[in-house]
């Protein structure tokens, strides 16, 4: 298996190459290159008996994607993109990076005129308010940011590309990674993942919403799974319709800090600090809560089943 | 008013021509200049007190739509664009015109920083089989077609940017517009028409699948009046779900002969011959049935309450 990943310098691209390393083999096949691509270098890997390469580039140029693409990948993990907040203060990049990258990347697969299976990281982002308790399957997606907007249309590309037999093409929804690992960013979600971090780390984590807000999560861990279910599942199981929301964890901000009492005692719960703060919470207000994800979960991919676990693999993961 | 309309030579753009120079006026304001922009060139028609203009070019080229934009129209209708058959047949066409063309007349829009009402005829292709008796308001898209995908990725911009505040759009799902005049066509929803169209014209016409067929129709009249409707409308009523089901006549085949009977009499309806075509069928059995388009009624969207009508509309303008 040749493996292309975009985005490999990112928090989910550098979790998934090391799985792919630790593992050595997707879908049962052995790995035989692993070609790593971002805009800034990612960190090279060894797998034994495969040929690894870091590549540097901008996947919306189509001399870089030609590249790519012309080494024939089997799977191609999608991922390279700009986050909701950037691409929401920043629309030209957002639409050139999310949209036209995406577009090129497809565009490069269809005319090097083989089927590869394509993996694309789309996001929870696609769906807008109002919202019915738990998301069925087949809500409709009307996306109310720029990132959302062109996720969505990645998806349509990706499903059409897909029915024209130009790829193999599974779009995963991802819900909000949690915990994110590193610095605090300032992403309007940061918060979700702040005041578990920051605590464990032990450091004073804001709160700027009311603990009643319902949310749904899972681990960079389970995002991986994620996609090394879809990079490895039959086409056919999953039908002409290609993208699907993914399983998480959906849980109240206050059951959040309770599984991080149970998990780390309560003096590292002292340390999130209550700051409501309107403009975080205007956003967060329209934000989808709780995914019914069942086609996902019929079809295989897991994620955690209690927010306790998804505290417990950052800890040990990232403070082992 | 300043208006534009591309795909001012097509079938429903001579019609809206046609009405625009009738009445003289839209929402209320008396024209003042009507720009016909089409890829051919478009009749020139004459309005008192209202300058006109016809200009031949591609919707997706840059310097075209910029040169449009710069004549700052204050309502767009954006009509240009390839048909289902030809989109599939010609996959780099259909992207072209109905994807980068949609795009760049949004951002032409965009960087002349004004806020024009755009009406945009996007399609029920958009909406992709299996389903429900009655399609719902908010039933998801999942588009079958490429040109679904295109009309899709239409609305989405459209509805990006208009949250953004670049312009203020309107998208309209329309249905099968029927009775479409002049000659067949090799769509495979031509026969919707040519049953009724043929006989009432003295020649015989195929019927190529089951008379049970359900599908929804309205008549060029009424998506003229769907259109005049959209530029007219408070976008506020509209709120942020831009994208909205026309209304239409849902009936099998089998009552569109009815009617055809009741309108015409029993010799223009015994030139009707059934013969199934497996191919057209296995495409007509993924489109959409029957709609609610509850929405789009109470915003004042009208159309024909009986297949009668629709019969009529096609007497009245095409044969009278
Ligand atoms: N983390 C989440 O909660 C979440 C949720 C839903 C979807 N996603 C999606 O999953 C993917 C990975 O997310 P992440 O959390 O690892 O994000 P990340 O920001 O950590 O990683 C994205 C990577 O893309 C790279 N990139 C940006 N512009 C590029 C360009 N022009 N060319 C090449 N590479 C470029 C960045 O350098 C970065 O390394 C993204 O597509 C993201 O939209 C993430
Ligand atoms: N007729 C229907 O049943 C129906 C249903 C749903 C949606 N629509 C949509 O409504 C619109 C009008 O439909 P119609 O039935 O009048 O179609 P039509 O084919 O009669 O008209 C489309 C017009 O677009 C023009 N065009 C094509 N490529 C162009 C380009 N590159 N640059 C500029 N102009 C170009 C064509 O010359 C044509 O005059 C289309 O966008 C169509 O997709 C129609």
């Amino acid at each position: 298996m040749r493996i292309l990943v975009t985005g490999a310098a990112g928090m989910i691209g550098r979790k998934l190459v090391a799985r792919l390393a630790r593992d050595g083999e997707v879908a049962g096949k052995p790995i035989a290159a692993l070609d790593l691509h971002d805009i800034v270098a990612a960190d090279l890997v060894s797998i034994a008996d495969a040929e690894t390469s870091v590549f540097v580039g901008d996947i919306a140029s189509p001399d870089t994607v030609d590249m790519l693409v012309s080494r024939r990948p089997d799977v191609i993990f999608h991922l390279a993109g700009v986050v909701s907040g950037e691409a929401e203060a920043n629309f030209d990049l957002g639409y050139r990076v999310n949209l036209d990258g995406t577009r090129m990347l497809f565009d490069a697969i269809r005319l090097a005129d083989y089927r590869p299976r394509v993996v694309f990281t789309s996001s929870i982002a696609v769906f807008g308010a109002p919202f019915p308790d738990v998301i069925p399957d087949d809500f409709h997606p009307t996306p109310m940011t720029s990132y959302g907007t062109q996720k969505l249309i990645g998806e349509a590309l990706l499903s059409d590309y897909t029915r024209r037999g130009f790829m193999d093409g599974i779009g995963i929804r991802l819900p909000t990674i949690c915990v994110r690992p590193g610095k605090p960013n300032k992403a309007a979600s940061g918060f979700f993942s702040g005041i578990i971090r920051e605590p464990l780390n032990g450091q004073e984590a804001i709160l700027p919403v009311p603990r009643s807000v319902v949310h749904t999560h899972a681990s960079p861990r389970s995002a991986v799974g994620f996609l090394i279910r879809a990079a490895g599942i039959d086409g056919d199981l999953v039908g002409p319709r290609r993208n699907l929301n993914m399983p998480g964890v959906g849980v109240t901000v206050g059951e959040q800090i309770e599984a991080l009492e149970r998990v780390a005692g309560s003096n590292v719960v002292s340390l999130i600090r209550e700051a409501p703060d309107e403009a975080v919470w205007s956003i967060v207000r329209n934000w989808p809560t709780r995914f019914e994800a069942r086609r996902a979960r019929e079809l295989g991919f897991e994620a955690e089943t209690s927010f306790d676990e998804i505290v417990k693999v950052y800890v040990e993961e990232e403070l082992a």
